[in-house]
C-alpha cells in the first residue's frame, strides 16, 4: 500500500493558486479554482481533489482546450433566471460566479435559478450548493457530466454519473449537505478494486453485453456503472430517472452537451458540460428561527434514533466530510504518495515547485 | 389468484364523485379528488388508486378527522411563492389547488414554489407535477407520508416513502415523468410478497432489529422498508438523503409534521401531511421549440441505443403510464375482485350503489 502524505492545508492551497495563473487564469479565478479544487480533499472526497489538477485542468489549459479567462455572457435574464453561456472557461470558474448570481437573485426575488451551458467539470457540486447556506437559503447545484452510465436494459454508458447536491442550513446543528452522484459508485471506486485485484459488489455495474459483472476489468472495459439503485428488481430504474433528470435540467434546458454527447477530459475538444443551480430563501415560507429548530429537532431525532444491529452510529448528510474539513485543517490535508509524485511533475510541467514542507507520512491500509 | 374485473372509466369516475358527495365534499372538489384518485389506477399505479377510497378517505372523513370543506388559508404569499395552510382538507384538492396557484404564479413571474401544511395523503405525487405540462412548464410534487423507513444504520421507522415526482416536456415524444417513492419499493409491495408466501429480495426492508430480512413478515411487524438503493455497500445513504430532503421541503419548510411525527391513515389525529409544489417556466432559458426537439434527439437517442443481454426494451420514465392509460380508458379499468368487494360495501355504508356495469371479467396471474 502506498503511503498517505500530510500537508498544511494553506500551502496546498498556494500551490494550486499559482499552478492555475501559471495557465494565464487571472488571480482572482486562480484562487476560486484552488479553493473549489481543495475543498474536495477536505472535506475527504479525493477523487474529485488535486488528483485531477492536470488531466481534467492543466493539460487542457495547456493544449488549449479551455479558455482561462472563462468569459460568462448572459444568454437570457429575469428578476429570477439567467441562462448563461460559460465561454468553454474553467468549471470551478463558472460554477462559483453563476452561483453567486443565482444568490444575488434570490436575495432580491426570493427564488432564482440559473442555467450554463459550454462549461467544463466543476468538480465537487456541493461546494456551490454550500454557497447558500451563510445566506440563509436552501442551495441546489447539479451537473451533468461524461458518459458512464448505463440505462436500465441497456448495455452502454450513455449517462453521467451526474450528482445531485442540496444544501440546507440548520440552527445549532451542522447543515444538510448532500453531494450524490446518481450512480452507485464513482468509476474511480471500481477502479480501486481493479489495482486491488478484488472482485466488486454485485450490482455496481455491467460489462459489454449489459450483464452485472463482480469483474471491475469488464466494467472498465466496455462496461459501464449501473445508476443507483442497480438492477431492477433493487430499481435501479428510479436512479436512472434521476440521473436523467440531472441531464436535462443541466443539459438540455441550458442548450449544453446531454447524454453520450457530454465531453470527456481526455478529448480534444470542448467538452459543452451543463450546470443547474437554484437557491430558494427560507422566509418565503417560513421565519427562519423556526425553520432551523425543528432542522435542529429533527437532526436530533434521527441520529438518537435507536440503531441496526451492528451499527454504531446514524449520520446526517454532510457531516462526515464537515468533521473531516475540520480534522484536516488541523492537522493536515491528507494525500496519497502517487498523488504527491504526480503533482511534483505537474508543477514542473507548469513551471511551479512542489516542495511543500511534509507534516508527517504514513503508512495506512485503504 | 382472484379475478380482475374491468369496468368503463367514466363509471368509475361518477361513482367516486357520487362517493365523495356524500361525505359533504362538493361538487366541484368531489371531481378534483376523483379524477386524481381514478388517474392512480388509470396509470396502472394502482395502489394509490380506488383500493384507498375508505381506509384514506371515506371512513376518516366519516369521522371528522378529515374537513370536506378543505378550506386552504395562505400563511405568506410573494410574486414566487405561496406558503399554504391546507386546514386538513382533503389532500387532492388541496394538491389540485395548490399546484393550480403555483403554475399561475410561474406563468407571471417564471418560476414559483408552494409549501403546504395541515394537508393529508395526496394520492400520486406525479398528477400534479403533470399539470404542468400543457403550459409547457417543468413541475415538481413532493410530499411527505407516514413512517415506513429507516434511516441508515438506524432499525426504526422514522421517514416516509416521500415521493419525487417530476414532468417535463418533450416535442413528439411523451412527455417525462418520474414518480418514484424514496425507498425501493412501496410498503403493500412487501404485502404482496407475503400473500403470496414468497421471501422478499435481500436488501428491501429490515426486521426489528435492522438486520436485512428476506421474511416479509419481519418487515411488516416492527421492521422497516430501506431507502432507495438499500444497503450500505450498495450505498442506501443516497436513499436516505433524497427521503430527507423530500421531507425538509414538505414537512420542515412548510411547517407541517415531519419525520415519525407525520399522521398515518389510521390514526385518531389530523395527519399534518407536508407537500411542496414547484413550476419553472421553459423559456426563461431556451426558446420551447428548441428545448423539445432536444428532448426528442435525446429520448429516441436512449430508447434505440444497445440493449442489454435479456432485455427487449429501454423505458422513459412514465411511458409505461402512459400506455396504460390509453389502454385502460379504451379497454376498461382492471380492478381486483377484492377492491371491487369493498367498493361495494364502502358504497354501501356511504349510501351509492356500486352497481357498475363489468366490461368482463378475467382470471389472471399477478
Amino acid at each position: 500500500m502506498p503511503k498517505t502524505i500530510y500537508f498544511r492545508a494553506e500551502d496546498l492551497y498556494d500551490f494550486t493558486i499559482s499552478f492555475f495563473k501559471r495557465y494565464q487564469v487571472a488571480d482572482e479565478d486562480a484562487r476560486i479554482a484552488a479553493d473549489v479544487l481543495l475543498s474536495a480533499d477536505l472535506r475527504g472526497v479525493d477523487s474529485h481533489g488535486l488528483i485531477r489538477i492536470n488531466t481534467y485542468y492543466g493539460s487542457r489549459l495547456a493544449k488549449g482546450l479551455i479558455d482561462p479567462a472563462s468569459p460568462i455572457t448572459t444568454l437570457r435574464e429575469s428578476a429570477v433566471s439567467l441562462a448563461l453561456d460559460g465561454g468553454n472557461g474553467l468549471g470551478q470558474v463558472i460554477g462559483y460566479r453563476s452561483m453567486q448570481r443565482c444568490l444575488q437573485k434570490a436575495n432580491e426575488s426570493g427564488l432564482a435559478m440559473v442555467t450554463v451551458c459550454n462549461s467544463n467539470h466543476y468538480g465537487i457540486a456541493g461546494y456551490y450548493a454550500m454557497m447558500a447556506l451563510p445566506e440563509n437559503m436552501i442551495g441546489i447545484s447539479l451537473t451533468n457530466s461524461q458518459p458512464l452510465v448505463a440505462p436500465t436494459n441497456g448495455r452502454n454508458a450513455l449517462l453521467g454519473t451526474n450528482p445531485i447536491a442540496v444544501a440546507i442550513p440548520a440552527g445549532k446543528e451542522q447543515p444538510y449537505v448532500l453531494d450524490m452522484a446518481t450512480s452507485i459508485v464513482p468509476i474511480g471506486r471500481v477502479s480501486v478494486y481493479q489495482k486491488a485485484g478484488k472482485p466488486i459488489p454485485e450490482g455496481w455495474g455491467i460489462d459489454k453485453n449489459g450483464n452485472v459483472t463482480e469483474n471491475p476489468d469488464e466494467v472498465l472495459e466496455g462496461g459501464a456503472l449501473l445508476p443507483l439503485g442497480g438492477t431492477e428488481v433493487m430499481r435501479g430504474y428510479k436512479g436512472y430517472g434521476l440521473s436523467l433528470l440531472v441531464d436535462i435540467l443541466s443539459g438540455v434546458l441550458s442548450g449544453a452537451s446531454f447524454g453520450p454527447e457530454v465531453g470527456q477530459p481526455k478529448d480534444g475538444k470542448n467538452a459543452n458540460v451543463g450546470h443547474f443551480f437554484a437557491a430558494i430563501r427560507i422566509d418565503l415560507f417560513r421565519e427562519i428561527m423556526d425553520f432551523k429548530a425543528d432542522m435542529d429537532r429533527y437532526i436530533f431525532l434521527l441520529k438518537n434514533s435507536p440503531l441496526a444491529a451492528g451499527s454504531d452510529r446514524i449520520y446526517i448528510h454532510g457531516e462526515k466530510e464537515f468533521a473531516k474539513e475540520k480534522d484536516f485543517r488541523k492537522n493536515g490535508v491528507p494525500l496519497m504518495e502517487p498523488v504527491v509524485r504526480m503533482l511534483q511533475s505537474a508543477g514542473k510541467e507548469a513551471g511551479v515547485d512542489f516542495n511543500l514542507e511534509v507534516l508527517r507520512s504514513v503508512q495506512e491500509d485503504i
